[in-house]
């Protein structure tokens, strides 16, 4: 009971407002650190909720490669088959006469077919080893359409690493010409690349006992100091107000250590260099928050006097106390 | 007369409006159940009202690749038609003597100098073969350039394939802190990509008798519950609160059955992955209405707690009484 | 004097907020029939202004094919340039003896390097001509790049061929249960492909002297009765109202005849196929309005009962006399 | 003291709501006039903030050619090793004896191969030659297909080069009906190219010193006369009116001379042929300002009465008397 009185409750957002479903609390987070979701898709054949493209794009380039060789040996032996099928015969200008040299001789053959490199010393005479190779070629230029696009589009995808601060803060904050306090936290653009029109969407999950005892996510979208920015070269601190307004006001130290908490990120804005939309994900919980500090300047000037972001202290803070900044007890209830 | 009573007009949408032009009833649906429109065009000659690349990308992957080899081989065919005319004693290596053998010699030939294998034991010796090979790879060159395209546009088109419910539900609904009934159906996003900023918009299409006997649809546009979400990681149920401004307020089963009705629905969004802009339409009519029904819950968790959308309940409802909700007849006229 | 009245100034556009620029009214059409500015660029050197892949997609595909083989062929003579220069005893396999037909040896070599086709008949032997055909192999494969992405890029272009009726009509209409008349033309999405979320703007241009006697274009915004559509599988038809509030209202058949008239029509919206934005602009001057007609209608049901959208009867009128909706001369003044 | 009295500061813009972040004023410029930013991301590793492709997106052609041939030759000497470490006895058809010729051929024995060009008078024999190369021509397929489409993004790459007038002038401009003075310049499409829904946003950076001697930016956004354009076929006078509210107000040209200045200039737009958003910035500072003068009109007719935009006068000025349209000291203080 006591608990739940902590919160304000005008502003809760319903999770179906989100896309989120209903959903009670036994997992921790619905949005992980790296930005994807913590749902799974269960009770369709495989096939039907398997997107070929999708896994090839999010796979590691590591795995990418093995799976083209993979493919790449595979049709050779898809072919080589053939090739048997007919009767290697058909082929001219092999070299060996034992019967594993010329297996691997019509192999190659394949292969020089398929990247369409061939070299020519062996090559095909009869109607259907031609016929077979002809289409060999065909095939082999058919994917290669696909691979060729598939790495292009891996390539030149926007990388949209934003860094984020490793914590989130609980800082003094200047609002409305008053003395509150703030969640804040820092993002800055890894890349040398031009982001621009960026926005930022923080949401609040409160995991809250109900009268039952079970326990329930409740959604509250929190709003920002400043939601939007037009150009992004530099860093950007996303800012919270806590104030009457706020589902954390009232909040102490002690009340968020004993809270399950989510601070779901979202930011999204244009890579101009890429020409793409590109959407970032993070997430903090209730550990990920330190209270009381403060981040301190990533901007300064070096010998030719020219801007410099320090990208090694995007999560360095000062301490600052701010327990005096904290509404009373008697205010909260 | 009766009939028409039944249906609250304050809210009725110009079918103009939509871009669905001023159409009489004869026809039963506008929009099919895989999202295309029931419209043909006529009255201009067909190459003036066919793509090549929307028909190209529209066809089945089979029906592709049977014309990518019927290409090939009427380009292979084409060549050999001019290697025969300038005479091929000028494309020299060939091992065969009799006319039948020579004349796949010289198609084989042609078809590795259209994909550029070019293996050489059969290769052109005089100015005019020559000239015709170079301008052949040439070609090959410049077709396999747009079959390269086409295939890795269609490999990398996002499939949006939204799954609806079979059915939509006429279910009881708390709405403005009053019981009323809502007409519902459910949609999910069947592969695991990043859907986000999506949109629905539903509009009912009721086909009514005018006072010369002639039918006529009238087009509502059915005001949402909510009708964009932000994200979309599990099920949406889009909902149409059916109050005193809906075009369904009064309409009982038996209206239901009796009347000709569609529900077209539009949902729009943005795919994360494929950085692509999708749109998926679907239409229910009067027989995929399932009168007093709710859809029970698809989220549900694991044994390592992990949230599970299950596909396979999608169109699972349980059925409810809701006759009790429904207007008396008394305040319908 | 009196000319000028007719005009209602209220709604005035500055040609500068579209973009135009101040003109004076010596040139007759801003914008063309096929949708291209009449503006152009001078004072700048050639190569400033001269866009190398804005020109290769805009030409005709038989300019941009002869291009191609312009350039290959220009690239093989500088290649055989080469060979020459450091001495075709480098190049083994040739057959013939005579200077000319050597010369053509060499090449179709370049030929066949250039498209990597490689028969290998005719091959390279010394240092520097190995050399030479491998970096004229990468200038190939290099080349062929910008030549498949071009060829591709324009295949996949969106058409956004829209039809426009040949002209526009002043037809009687009902506004704000009234019956005046109003200015319509009518458009057909040509090609079978999905267009979405179509927009209108439409802009009047009327050439008039001032005390001067110098001509000048005046900037009229027309606001239509509806300027968006969500869907466009039939065709559309835009109607600006002539009321009060129109610079076209009191104008009378003589008034359209004698004065100068530019309808500046500009239509985007998003292509499904294509997955592009697609914008079309069209012009109508005062030779192209048909006075008191209304146009058929293109829907309509064939044996199956589908729709049918008629696109030869794009431009079919029928005419309706009007004289008795235009408001009377005292009005006017 | 003094100086600051000449700012307007009603309405001062937060840098951070721009996204350049809090700096203090040693640095001259924070955009510099080719549109990059003087920005400079330190304290983390080389890998972690540089992407390959930006990085090969944005050098010069003749840098990125270097770097293929690089990449070339680098993989063929890699290949080289290979073959040699499994014996040169396994490649067949070499033609000399001698080691270094013996070297060069199998250099260009994997150029061939590399580049699929595969002539075939060198070719593989052994297991492990054939193995190796088959390896190395699909090594090409993939190498080619990322430089494939690299060349063609930056071929197809919108080159959004708006030319900028080489000053801004401060102008006499009548608004709201009164004579005052107006900040402008003048931009022009270099290109033939469609522009479409143009956006200016102009922002003014003042270095002022504070009571401490310290020197702080203050960033203003400059409300302009018009901030968006439809359409952009001829030139384009973006202009900011000085009148009360600006923090130019009061400002003469000693004011201008003394004062350190920056103008960031932000256009963007669609560009209908490449189907590409474009963004554009530039940057005048206070020694780019000319005071007192107006641009001359770019438009004029030719023979045919056909518009004409001329691009070298776009930075042509008059001279124009302003003084007598700046407020007295009076109104200043």
């Amino acid at each position: 009971m006591a608990k739940k009185r902590l919160f304000n409750r005008n502003h809760t957002q319903d999770s179906r407002e989100l896309g989120f479903g209903t959903t009670d609390a036994r997992q921790q987070r619905l949005i992980n650190r790296d930005g994807t979701y913590n749902y799974i898709r269960i009770g369709a054949p495989f096939y039907e909720t398997f997107n070929v493209y999708h896994f090839l794009v999010s796979i590691s380039w590591i795995k990418l490669i093995l799976l083209i060789i993979a493919w790449y040996t595979l049709f050779n032996f898809i072919f080589v088959g053939l090739y048997y099928l007919i009767g290697i015969e058909q082929i001219t200008g092999m070299m060996y006469s034992d019967a594993r040299s010329k297996f691997w001789e019509v192999y190659f053959f394949s292969a020089q077919t398929l990247t369409t490199v061939g070299y020519g010393r062996i090559n095909p005479m009869g109607f259907e080893a031609s016929a077979i190779s002809s289409l060999e070629a065909l095939t082999g230029l058919m994917s290669f359409a696909l691979i060729t696009g598939l790495l292009f589009a891996r390539f030149a995808k926007a990388p949209a690493k934003l860094m984020f601060s490793k914590q989130a803060v609980i800082a003094p904050f200047t609002w409305k010409k008053q003395e509150i306090t703030a969640f804040m936290f820092r993002s800055v653009n890894q890349y040398n690349t031009n982001l621009l029109n960026m926005k930022a969407n923080v949401n609040l999950i409160i995991v809250e006992e109900d009268d039952d005892g079970n326990e329930n996510r409740r959604f509250y979208g929190l709003p920002l100091e400043r939601d939007t920015i037009s150009f992004f070269p530099s860093s950007w601190t996303i800012v919270h107000p806590i104030d009457e307004n706020s589902p954390l006001y009232g909040f102490n130290k002690t009340d968020f250590e004993k809270t399950k908490i989510e601070f779901m990120i979202m930011l999204s804005g244009f890579d101009e260099t890429f020409d793409q939309n590109v959407f970032m994900r993070y997430s903090y919980n209730e550990k990920d928050i330190e209270w009381g500090a403060k981040y301190i300047k990533l901007i300064n000037y070096n010998e030719q006097n020219a801007v410099t972001v320090d990208l090694s202290k995007l999560s360095t803070v000062e301490k600052m106390p701010i327990d005096h900044l904290l509404p009373k007890f008697e205010e909260k209830v």
